[in-house]
């Protein structure tokens, strides 16, 4: 009865949902029917069935699994309802619209394999996400979970902890080709950034296109650097050479990532995309009241509030943590003392290695320290009640940054400027990067990659029991009852996090230590590998995300950059080669090395100000797409005028009441980006148009 | 003929055309039958009629010249094709539309006074810049002025002088109410944005805004800077508290300023308003080719080429002029020596004034050079041949500002920093400040206003030799001729330059000279009358610019105040008092001076990134008018998906026909500004929707 719903598709399960084993009956039944609903009515009309047992069907396995799909037609509307962007027959990504999706490319018969199956889940998940309660004052049979018109309820559920979770499901057969082309050959390649984002989204797209760059970008730094080990040079104009060359290098590459990030963008349609209208996050909560901008019934929290909570208990939370991180270097420091005071006493190979188990050990701890910090913190910024998931993630984002960023290089700081020690500097450089490495690439692939090959070794162990499988190929039942075991991917938010501090390593102290970049370049080489065979093997399928840019973490790489020329200022002015060139005075070293870091940074900002943003050919292409709808807005008023009769009661009724809504329609198409971009485009870079 | 032309209104004159005397008879023929000729047949569909010769008929009287009007329909449609923003029903600013004209405010009948007389003239401005040639390959009886398919007649019959002025026309009456409110009031108050802007428009509203606002800004500084100069506090440490409130203010007063500019566009409907696409200026040329964005025909000039120009001839010019500045500076100092030496030799009445002779000498001389290189730097960079008006624009502003700021600001640096004789700074400060305050007021208000006035009276003279005119009335024929005489209001260029110059006054060595702030506030108060005054009396009237913000000086002001921040650290890490608390070692001074001073830039861009740039209130706005429309999508595809049989080969085909253009149709409408001000607000400010 399901699949004869007029788009004539066979059930095909996109997205699961798992409910609380003690899910009342009423309250899945309700589910049920409000997601079987057509839309006139209110609901959602997706497709869902129950998932069968399974073989290894007993009290202990949830029966509350539910397949969610969709009818082709469906799909479509629903691609329309969220502007999402498709290659037009002009070769343009434009907003797909129902009405003409025959101008589009790839759109053959009903449109079979128009949307990629990764598009298909994120539409399902929207509908999903905004499905909303009518009349319900609470959700049947929990009456804790109240409901109010409007309000989501599917993040109702997941905030009451009925709905376990919701996750899109993998294609083994993608999947796998997937990963041969991307980690499986043994030539080196770039990584199919197209098929990357075609399966997981733009999000992970960019996140992969992001690494891939810095890779690369590092590479030539790595190979200046080189020499610099080989031969130990020591002499520090060198370095001064080295140290200028990063600086700009650093200022470069973070410019020309954006203009590489806007034509994937663009390519991809997300530089165009219009954001929709922010939901609140589930988890936010406060007395209900009329939003501003909707008009809609929802809870309001006073932003006064949450402000008092930031300054008064997160702001001297966050300081508490810095002071104690602190306290944990001096120890470090008083260890390291007592480690070497040991060796020189009396030096033997044993005392050689104990020097280093400080350092290791401060690097172990470091790494403790944020992951409890991040729990932390996670707490503090849910706590503070933000209202919308962007600021959500800013307000965190931010509180992680400061405390990684010192927690990691606050020693190092330390070293250098206090101590003033270049050797000590330089190996513990060393040690913190490389054990840093080495925790990250265990904890964050290997660990649980080993854990989930146990649990699916055993699964099918299990099911081998009751039947023979065709090359190990598992039941759909089962299938889906392992990928609900397998760990969640939390975002890119981690991934970034890493890539900053280890271009933080980099860049800071670059001038004392040039093998830096070397290291980086290898860690992120594996990192690649790594990477990518945890989100094909060890998480479950993560929703796409229709990502433009990388967001906040290029302001934190570009605050990261300022903060290196400064540091390496600061290094090269106090290094002893330089002092000799002003015997007489201190101040005119430093008054010389001051003006110098001025002028670096200025010509950074210059630098930024000039390069562009989004690449010349693509502003063309965006203001063509506008000059084409500013030309058809001409011809339509000259139809218009011409026509008198058109400005009658009725023309101007119905009018208005379709204008906004062609404005809505196609609020995502190109012609409408321009603003933006304009934004982003320097003054100076228009005259580069014609 | 021309009245009863449907529209139904009598020809109200709008705008002057006056053409050279030695035009050809065919020429002026056929300009004036492509202006009346009807749209659908590429004619502007204005009304035209030439201005009878008056009374003072004679051989030096040029016939050439017209009155462009134009019939209410026209017009209307006009301000569609521009996208004009006028006051909905619901009080939001929307694109106007012919189609829905009932809902906007104020639109009663046929929308007499609908559009504000500056509004009209800007659309016939619009409309006679946008009649483009057919087939003609040259302006009738002028072969050397070429033409071709596509090509602005106007802009081409002014790049040849075929055309020499085209300008709006005043309006008696509401320049004398205007006048009244706005600077003929005894009681100090408000300048009347509004009215000033519904005069001149947009851009010189906001120039005044600006005017005021930075105006009452100071008044805080002021009020702080004067005990200094009454009681003449000599200590350091109380400079040091000024210094430090003055940067502060700075940063807040120019972010504030953001938020007030903000509400001013969107107010006046500007904020939304989307740019439409830029045409060639008039006096570009190069080979015919196609334009990538355009596909049209028209010159091309290689960017290549540019470049060189920029890169091989203006940038050394600039730095040429910088030098000689320098010298002339460097002559000004052998004076100011010689005089000093005069007056310790026998200290007489005379030398004391003597003294002061050579600062007065070389504000002029600066005042001078300023001018000169301002017709240079004009020169070059029409030389350079942009493309766009805004990126000549934009060249020109960074080549005069780069300058001014050397010419008038480098003797005090080299006083402050290379003398550090705090006196003399002071001294000549004072001078400098005062000396080209006096000037600016004398140049540009009162002087031309005498010369236009004898030219005022002449005229009258002239016309009651022949009738006796009501109170001074002129008829028609001579009020044009009377502002074809008027000279031309250049822009806001010069009065942005001569605020900022004062602005550097005031920030750069505040803490030296507290009295700057009192000076300029002052200046300023004077300025908005004078100001007023010539845009009143002295000039013609401008054309309307529809402006957003005040532009590339925002940037001008900021970078100033960047600047301001290393000046006064410098300067009061140079000062004994502070230099007392590190008798030891200078090193310790200099080090505590950079980071202090590296703190109050952090401070000051973590500011800029905090304070949001569009005020709460309109960002709600914006966001409730883009929520609105997404919503109205939903129903909308609701409507479709329950519809099938809308996907058929018509009427996709019709669809694709009007989705372009209800986009263009809207794209002025200020749902499709979100993009930009989602731009505008920085991420930590989404948290504040709710």
């Amino acid at each position: 009865m399901l699949q004869d719903d007029g788009g004539g598709s066979a059930f095909a399960p996109l997205v699961v949902l798992e409910l609380a084993p003690d899910t009342k009956e009423e309250a899945v039944a309700w589910l049920l029917s409000r997601i079987r609903d057509p839309q006139h009515s209110g609901g959602a009309e997706l497709l869902v069935r129950q998932l069968g047992p399974g073989v290894e069907a007993g009290e202990k396995t949830n029966p509350n699994v539910f397949l969610v799909g969709a009818s082709r037609r469906r799909l479509l509307s629903g691609a329309e309802d969220l502007g999402l962007f498709k290659e037009y027959s002009d070769g343009s990504m434009r907003g797909f619209t129902c009405a003409n999706k025959l101008n589009f490319q790839g759109f053959t018969g009903d449109g079979d394999d128009f949307l990629s199956v990764a598009e298909c889940q994120y539409i399902v998940k929207h509908e999903l996400d905004t499905l909303r309660a009518k009349e319900e004052t609470h959700v049947p049979g929990h009456s804790q979970a109240k409901l109010y018109p409007g309000k989501s309820i599917v993040r109702r559920l997941q905030s009451k902890g009925i709905l376990v979770q919701m996750f899109p499901l993998h294609e083994k057969e993608e999947l796998k080709r997937l990963s041969f082309s991307w980690y499986k050959k043994v030539k080196l390649a770039f990584q199919p950034l197209d098929d990357i984002r075609h399966y997981y989204g733009e999000g992970l797209g960019l996140y992969f296109g992001f690494l891939e760059y810095f890779t690369l970008a590092l590479v030539p730094m790595a190979l200046v650097g080189l020499p610099y080990y080989l031969f130990d040079w020591e002499d520090y104009d060198k370095y001064v050479v080295f140290a200028a060359f990063n600086l700009v290098w650093c200022t470069i590459i973070l410019e020309l990532w954006k203009q590489f990030s806007a034509s994937l963008a663009f390519r991809w349609g997300t530089l165009s995309r219009k954001r929709a209208f922010e939901e609140p996050r589930p988890g936010f909560h406060g007395v209900l009241g009329f939003n501003p901008v909707t008009g809609r019934e929802e809870p309001v929290y006073p932003a006064a509030k949450r402000h008092v909570r930031i300054y008064l208990v997160s702001v001297p939370f966050v300081l508490l943590c810095l002071y104690l991180s602190l306290h944990v270097m001096m120890i470090y420091f008083q260890m390291e003392g007592w480690a070497l005071t040991l060796h020189d006493q009396d030096p033997t190979f044993w005392t050689g290695v104990l020097v280093f188990v400080p350092s290791v050990i401060y690097a172990v701890v470091i790494e403790i320290m944020n992951l409890i910090y991040r729990y932390a913190a996670e707490f503090l910024t849910e706590w503070e009640n933000h209202r919308l998931e962007s600021s959500y993630q800013n307000h965190l984002v931010l509180k992680v940054l400061v405390f990684n960023f010192f927690n990691c290089f606050a020693s190092l700081f330390y070293i250098a400027f206090v101590m003033q020690d270049m050797v000590l500097l330089r190996q513990s450089l060393a040690t913190l990067l490389i054990t840093s490495q080495i925790l990250n690439q265990v904890m964050e692939a290997f660990l649980p990659y080993w854990l989930q090959r146990r649990r699916n070794k055993k699964m099918i162990r299990r099911v081998q029991k009751r039947r023979t499988l065709g090359e190990q190929e598992l039941p759909l039942e089962e299938q889906v009852r392992l990928e609900a075991d397998m760990s969640t991917y939390l975002g890119t938010f981690d991934d970034y996090l890493e890539l900053f501090l280890l271009f933080g390593y980099v860049s800071l102290f670059s001038c004392v230590y040039p093998l830096a970049a070397v290291l980086v370049v290898l860690n992120n080489v594996t990192e690649v590998y790594s990477d990518a065979f945890k989100m094909c093997h060890v998480f479950k399928r993560p929703f796409s995300d229709p990502a433009a840019n990388i967001g906040v973490w290029q302001l934190a790489f570009e605050a990261m950059s300022v903060i290196a020329v400064v540091t390496n200022c600061a290094l090269i002015g106090m290094s002893p080669q330089v002092k000799a060139y002003f015997p007489e005075s201190d101040t005119q070293l430093i008054l010389w090395t001051v003006a110098i870091e001025h002028f670096l940074l200025a010509v950074k900002f210059i630098l930024t100000f000039l390069i562009p943003d989004v690449p010349k050919h693509i502003r063309i292409k965006l203001a063509r797409l506008e000059f084409e709808s500013l030309e058809a807005l001409k011809r339509k008023v000259r139809a218009d005028s011409s026509s008198p009769r058109r400005t009658n009661g009725a023309a101007s009724a119905n009018s208005t009441a379709t204008a906004p809504l062609c404005t809505a329609r196609l609020s995502a198409s190109p012609e409408l980006l321009m603003p933006p971009c304009q934004e982003l485009v320097a003054p100076f870079q228009e005259a580069e148009f014609e």
